[in-house]
């Protein structure tokens, strides 16, 4: 475990265990505080945050905790693929909105808040790691983040993505297996080449750059952890392991049906916001399959689906919702996010005592 | 290490590592023997043998050693997917006989050899371990196999496949993860909800069932291994790392193919046998991504497409030839299979001594 200290060293923190960047609010300012405050690193996923609210959030993570932790952007995100009528979308959609009582869906109004309003806004706050996803920020972006002393922390999905990242100039990299819950962050490969699982990504990752790799996608326990490390990873990161904490925001039709997840219960969806992620199939992901040269580019689907989402998530409804997991989500616990630190790194810890007789 | 001994002591071998069956002749009596000789358990991939042809090379193999082996057979296969219109398939594949100055295709004669026939080569011959994928055989068979002291392992790809085959009374159970070379071995999820990674597979599938568990899928050095380990596995199965050894018999095309295979350089494809298989792209399987619905059905697909791969085969020729190749592929290594396996311990040993440090 000599890179994982030397990873963990590096970003500041004891153990290389990082919360994955989930966006969209379930990586709260309270989970990101409890894994930092657990020796980890949270990690707050900023990508459809306005500028002030993303200082707002900040300013919450640093008022439960002094350790360090990570933010994370989408470092670009339209690949191109999606319809550009809107019509026949909207009228897919209008019937998910009669069943949760919503008025008829519009056009998708507004964008994702302005990529480099987003970035000043962790320049000012000093934040000690930036990490990033779906791209890679321009040069002059990297630059004043290493100036400032921010760590840097890409995610690739292939080898190439990784060269590429090494080239910009990250302090590591995140090898997204295809195992990995919610949004592909393939920015140069096809998405359909990209979906390489982890124990063949991570050894040819390791092999062909030399900053350090940090695993994610199927990882939930200390099994995973000391796989990852034996794959030659310095590192790991779980989101699916921690969306059942209760400082996870996810909606609880969410939690619920993690609960009862399987093996070969998830799919990769353009359904809900446009770009492909995999999370438990439900009706609307599975409606949508039929469909899928009606759906709109991202981030235009996600603008769409908005009300339909926010609405199922209150009334506690499962089968229009984004239930984003990976393919070991049966694997989650319920339980405090420290003591599922504490937890991961006693079996981490069993497992390499035993491993070995 | 405790389980890999365990299940190698059950297996009647030195090591839990043991050659992926690897049909159509690539695992040739003398890549089988020499793995079994070498301490780990070759596999004679006899899915398209006649009976005559297994008694053959089973006794070929008992020429070369006497230490255990594996036969596996395709104990089902056909899905239910594919055109009944053979005309629009011929259509299709004439241009790839004229390049090939091949005569034009007719529509394919014949099917697999009998499966029960192929079991009944098996029985006389008292083969030490019989492997089996794409389904479960028959109870009177497993019985018979049984009663003749041959130990059973079958192949799953899903939490639920294991639980069945654990059921049908199998000695142990090969996870093949969605990084695996090869034909998927899906016969109960549907083949899309099966493509779950290894990483994520092993340990749900070892927590699901008592027999033991052997990891397959992107596997192919100590890393993969002593990961395998960590996440529960009794063993592994390697096939793509043993295809460019010598004894391989997999075409000079295919072996010039995986020295300069990629990450993101394999595709999941029907178009060589009707069944879904994972190899390196090539210009047919990208060709017949435009024509999905006119692909036959299995074993038909498989029929037609024999006399292009063969020709393809003889003149060298990769753009239609079924590349079979895991995703992990650009680690497979040149060299005498015995070395491989003496690489491979060698590696496992070195990892396990340094990993906790």
């Amino acid at each position: 475990m000599q890179k994982f200290r030397k990873l963990a060293s590096m970003l500041g923190v004891e153990h290389a265990i990082i919360l994955a960047p989930m966006a969209g609010g379930t990586s709260t300012p309270a989970l990101v505080a409890a894994v930092s405050n657990a020796g980890g690193l949270g990690s707050l996923g900023a990508g459809y945050m306005t500028p002030e609210d993303l200082a707002k959030a900040i300013a919450e993570i640093r008022e439960r905790t002094d350790k360090p932790f990570a933010v994370n952007l989408f470092a670009g995100g339209y690949d191109g693929t999606g319809s550009s009528d809107t019509a026949a979308m909207l009228k897919l959609i209008a019937p998910w909105h009669e069943r949760l009582a919503l008025p008829p869906p519009t056009a998708p109004a507004g964008a994702l808040p302005p990529f480099e309003q987003q970035v000043e806004a962790i320049l000012r706050s000093d934040v000690p790691v930036f990490s990033f996803t779906f791209g890679i920020p321009a040069a002059d972006i990297m630059r004043r983040m290493k100036d400032r002393g921010i760590k840097l922390v890409g995610t690739a999905t292939t080898v190439a993505e990784a060269r590429a990242l090494e080239q910009a100039g990250v302090d590591a990299i995140v090898a997204q297996g295809s195992e990995a819950g919610a949004h592909r962050g393939t920015f140069i490969a096809a998405l359909e080449d990209s979906l390489v699982g982890t124990i063949a990504l991570v050894p040819q990752m390791v092999d062909a750059v030399s900053v350090p790799v940090i695993a994610s996608g199927g990882i939930m326990d200390g099994r995973g952890i000391v796989a990852a490390a034996a794959l030659g990873a310095s590192g790991v990161q779980l989101g699916t392991a921690f969306l059942a904490c209760p400082e996870s925001g996810a909606p609880a039709a969410h939690k619920a049906a993690i609960r009862t997840a399987r093996d070969d219960g998830t799919m990769l969806t353009r359904a809900f916001s446009g770009r492909l992620a995999r999370g438990i199939t439900n009706a609307f992901a599975a409606e949508m399959l039929g469909h899928a040269n009606d759906l709109l580019p991202y981030p235009a689907q996600n603008n769409l689906t908005r009300p339909m989402r926010a609405a199922a998530a209150k009334q506690g409804s499962a089968d229009c919702l984004s239930l984003w997991a990976g393919q070991a989500a049966a694997l989650a616990r319920e339980m405090p996010a420290a003591e599922l630190v504490a937890q991961l790194l006693r079996e981490t810890a069993a497992m390499l005592a035993s491993i070995a007789q």
